[in-house]
């Protein structure tokens, strides 16, 4: 089947396509025939796509299905079995992508913005699908920090761990990205075991429900892990609860309306916000023209300015450069833009640059480019009028009921006025102002009020840094360019899976993405304190105290079938002689002088005088642990956290103590990570060093 | 100089001990003896102790002052060295404390709720002190997780840092600890580089008015990173802006009162809030009478019902027990009052409960208790009579303008009446529920809305990890009790530093300790991209792909002083034999099948016949960077992160590149700590090997 146009059957099984279905409580839903409708129209023609509507739809259900049903079956999974599934939904969503890039064409995308909307929302799925397998445990709690000690006797111990928040995670997405911007949430949140509740923006809706459907069709998602309403939910917050978690996108007084609601205020539901910010990309005082910085950011800034019509988030709203190089970078934007920009529909061979996602977009961006003005901005690139485009049938002409606007340069004389720090024209719009010192680049950053992301063109470190300093905290990220990631450069205005995105102040106050971070920020974390036995059984990880079983078989000769936490091998002891340490230092070439030379050792105020080596004691420690014959264990593929705290002296016995403390069965491989505890102790049972060895071991 | 009243100059030399000084903007203020005042009495025999008046202060200045001053002041200064000054201010505590004591009896505080407040709040401070320098570098960025790669060839990376905060941190804080709960604020806001603002509460303002005058008497503090308000502060949140951050302890309402404000709302203003709350104890069914956990619960829940009179924000509110124990516990907490618990005048001699802070608290519990009582509560242990008490001259007596409260205990039948989760009495009172299920007691736990902490008191691994899945989410803490921990506990109603102290919902929905996690919520966290030589100039610490020095002297003969990120030694090439590996072998008795049986090992799936120990690796390497005469590379004291790549053959040939990635001196010692980014590469110049070198090394 194809996604065309949304295609459902009403619930008297008459044909209507022209109604987009929400998919909630377990079903696919529409509004009655008789319900009052928005209609979404194409962003290039303005032909009507779809209508939507929430009339009779029963929110309070599909919420309270998301923490039963949803909660229960994303419950039963772990960590690694969940990122298994997000693979599988990317792959599902690859083999369908044709559907969902014809749709994004009728938003005003072209190829190159659906790419980053389509392509980019399925990597996200990918990206967080590796890294919950290489960076989570295969379990349900997940263990932040080092074991606090809290009793002398080591009896009482304090840990952190996260445990996934007990509610429905809802998205409220704008309508610029509507596939990446709902699976960039979804992912993090899915992998944590909260069910997803979309709420898509409306103009763009359609496609959102091309997605969900192709998920919901490819049977992979488990019960009530993901819903979608399509259309506008007036009574949410009305309904949201301690435990739940809203993740807005979109605008920042939309974000603070929002945020008011008692349910956020009192009530403990989580409230992430990621709005527009007037972000600023600032040219250095060494990348004058001719420079390959100049370049890059002029090549920037017009990539920023025009990809999706400028309608991004994290688009440059303000170009910072150094009074001495503006003409230049006007005269450069100007010529790209002239040769690189083709205006048109995205249907139009040749097209680079769409128009906006609807008309009314188009005559706010209009509105606020004339407030820019009227504050004292000059257009010194573009035109606010109508302009000639590309239609679908490869003619040029006028296009009145598409939302097309040119890309438009303003140039600011007064940097310190305020409405270039504040208003947004969320489109091919952006503002140029001057600096004298990097303290003032610097200020005129943090005049923004926080941003999602600013960006510095210098091949100067001293400069990089300085401004850094000055503006980091007034930024959820920021991108360094110079010639030696020009190149490279996944772009000012690209978050990134394993990078956060969000930023502090008008930037929402939120913080997305950045890998694991962003799985974490739907988890409670809370302090646990206990005996190590507790600790042991709460975490999944042996903790030094907790019951061993030294009897039977060598752990060794255990497949991760058998292996039990807490197995553990307590080697003989043997004792490390001059001879003994004098032989590996000539076999190894490490003649270091602690180990060679008496008096230098002793002038050395860590040794009592010549010590064994550290790399003596672990190599000779596997040897007393290990179980030689071939059996379930594979390899040792590394080594943890070693500290070396008592030296060992010529005559000293050192023995030592192997403990299985992590388990952690691959799901799609035949094998696991085991994660062992290794003490190694000398003859008057203190410390000589601890680390972790990580193996492989078979399955059976 | 002692401490045993407010004891300032007013503006004309007069001595007037009776109005409390603020110190704002570099010096003591206080208001004009004109000026309108409120009354603090003392909680035992209703005396005027001090007055205070904010009336003509300058608060804008104030907060100014700490942006400009205390930024700059603590802006010049590492991790490290603001880490040593807090061990300073706490030694610079401790000579004194004689005099806060004093000071504490007259809030109605024993000896034993005083050193809570003080040796606890001296306690933060060694804490961070001490975590600061184990767990930060000695530099002003920190580093938040791996390395991102961002493009193929490496030449574009990801990384996450840490900066401050660029505005003043604003305590509010509770009367019940009014030492404690400014220092454990004010050591993470002082780590981080952030100016604090310490406004207290009224009722115990005298006594954070001594501590702050004492570390302003000892001269160690930097300009503008210690302010202190006495008195209230109408207008605070309009003078607040983004980079700011508040710290709020106290009641819920007012919490989010405070919140509601624009500064937080749309101002980019951090708002972190500590409400008491409806906190839970929990006996495990398999703790019957009779059982060490049984006699532990009873213990700990008259120990928090009693200390500090039961104002604590983290007190046992609600104890829950199986149905058939509930008898037994009512008794053996009646029997444990009646023979541990004499109420009393803090000042005289075997009082082991003192009153609550004032007479408007003391009705306001009493209030409660009548409200709970009216919800179906009945008084099973205990009364609200005044009670007679112990006076301050040993006599027993009324004491009508003292603020005292029996201890009580009420039984409620239906544990569904919604005002013992809800009603707070935050004095010596605690609401005993009955449950039959391990479920039950957990829905009950979350009726609480969100907790700071609840405790568990089982010997029953199973029962113990059922109701941590059901109620971490609703918690910031959960301490397990048992018999292995009952002697060491700290205790339900402690907070420590190194364990996050904070909960969801009713609790506030922030978080303060926890180590360095409260410093970095004083900061900002950016994710940075770049080439590697910008992110080792930002981070100071050395990435992969930036310049490395090889020319010159070997870096181990450079003291901390000569060594720079990025000097790197490339070592001389060493082929590995057979021979070698079986002499490695046969020397540390390591004969695991991979490196002895090539039939077996060809079978392993990691492997292509037999090869290399990785100890002999990592032990060759060790031979081929070292520099072994004396000099300043002192020890090599671990290692980090060593992960085995590719396998070395017989035949194979080895080298290693080590490279200066991270240089920490220390400020207290001679040396400090080299981290060295370290590579082992093979014939073909595939990664056989890398890890992480840590040496320390001589300043000189």
């Amino acid at each position: 089947m194809t996604l065309t146009a949304p295609h459902s059957l009403d619930p008297q099984g008459t044909p209507m396509t022209s109604l987009l279905p929400s998919y909630v409580s377990g079903s696919w839903w529409t509004a009655d025939a008789a319900a009052s409708t928005s209609e979404v129209r194409d962003a290039s023609t303005g032909e009507v796509v779809t209508r939507v509507s929430t009339e009779g739809l029963d929110l309070a259900g599909a919420l309270e299905y998301a923490r039963s049903v949803g909660q229960q079956s994303l419950g039963a999974l772990t960590f690694h079995q969940r990122a298994v599934l997000l693979k599988q939904f990317a792959l599902a969503l690859t083999e369908r992508k044709a559907e969902l890039y014809e749709l994004s064409a009728r938003t005003g995308a072209t190829k190159t913005d659906s790419w980053v909307d389509i392509d980019g929302g399925i990597g996200v799925l990918f990206s967080y699908s590796g890294k919950g397998r290489r960076e989570l445990p295969n379990s349900q709690v997940y263990v932040d920090g080092p074991v606090e000690p809290l009793s002398k006797d080591g009896s009482f111990l304090g840990r952190h761990i996260y445990t996934r928040l007990p509610g429905v995670a809802v998205q409220i997405n704008a309508f610029n990205f509507p596939v990446w911007g709902s699976l960039e949430k979804f992912a993090p949140a899915f992998l944590a075991g909260m069910p997803t509740l979309v709420k898509p923006a409306t103009p763009t809706g359609y496609l959102a429900e091309a997605f969900v459907r192709i998920l919901v069709e490819s049977g992979l998602l488990p019960e009530g892990s993901l819903q979608l309403v399509s259309g506008s939910v007036p009574d949410l917050f009305d309904n949201l609860q301690l435990g739940d978690i809203v993740g807005f996108t979109g605008s920042a007084s939309t974000a603070t309306s929002l945020r008011a609601h008692t349910a956020v205020q009192t009530g403990g539901v989580r409230f992430t916000a990621e709005t527009d910010s007037i972000n600023a990309s600032v040219l250095g005082t060494d990348a004058v023209q001719g420079t390959p910085e100049f370049d890059a950011y002029v090549r920037q800034l017009v990539t920023e300015m025009t990809t999706k019509a400028g309608q991004k988030c994290t688009a440059i709203r303000r170009a910072i450069v150094p009074a001495t190089t503006a003409d230049a970078v006007i005269e450069a934007v100007r010529a790209r833009i002239a040769e690189k920009v083709v205006l048109g529909d995205p249907r139009a061979e040749g097209t680079s640059m769409g128009p906006l996602a609807s008309t009314a977009q188009r005559d706010e961006v209009l509105r606020q480019v004339g407030a820019l003005v009227a504050a004292g901005g000059e257009i010194v690139v573009g035109s606010t009028d109508a302009p000639e485009v590309l239609l679908a049938d490869g003619s040029r002409g006028a296009a009145s009921d598409g939302a097309f606007v040119s890309p438009v340069l303003l140039r600011f004389d007064d940097a310190s006025v305020e409405a270039v720090h504040e208003l947004e024209a969320f489109g091919p719009v952006s503002s140029l102002l001057t600096y004298a010192t990097t303290a003032e680049a610097a200020d005129l950053v943090a005049r923004g009020g926080g941003s999602l992301v600013t960006s510095v063109a210098t091949h100067d470190p001293a400069q990089a840094v300085e401004l850094a300093g000055r503006i980091a905290a007034y930024n959820g990220r920021m991108l360094l360019l110079d010639r030696d990631d020009a190149r490279s450069s996944t772009g000012h205005g690209s978050p990134l899976p394993n990078l956060v995105h969000g930023g502090p102040g008008r930037a929402g106050g939120g913080e997305e993405l950045g890998g694991i971070r962003a799985v974490l920020h739907h988890m409670q974390r809370t302090a646990v304190q206990g005996s190590p036995e507790m600790l042991t059984a709460l975490t999944g990880v042996w903790h030094a105290g907790a019951a061993a079983q030294s009897e039977g078989r060598h752990p060794f000769r255990k497949s991760l079938a058998e292996l039990r936490i807490g197995d553990q091998i307590a080697s003989a002891t043997r004792e490390v002689t001059l001879d003994d340490i004098e032989t590996f230092a000539h076999f190894t070439g490490d003649t270091f002088y602690a180990h060679m030379d008496e008096d230098a050792a002793a002038a050395n105020p860590f040794f009592p005088g010549r010590v064994a080596h550290g790399y003596l004691l672990v190599s000779w420690a596997a040897g007393l642990f290990v179980d030689p014959e071939p059996g379930p264990v594979l390899a040792n593929y590394g080594l943890e956290n070693l500290r070396f705290i008592t030296p060992v002296s010529p005559g000293d016995t050192i023995r030592v103590t192997l403990t299985a403390k992590q388990i952690t069965p691959r799901e799609t491989d035949e094998y696991g990570e085991v994660r062992w505890d290794a003490v190694i102790h000398n003859q008057n049972d203190e410390i000589v060093a601890n680390y972790d060895v990580l193996t492989l071991v078979a399955k059976e």
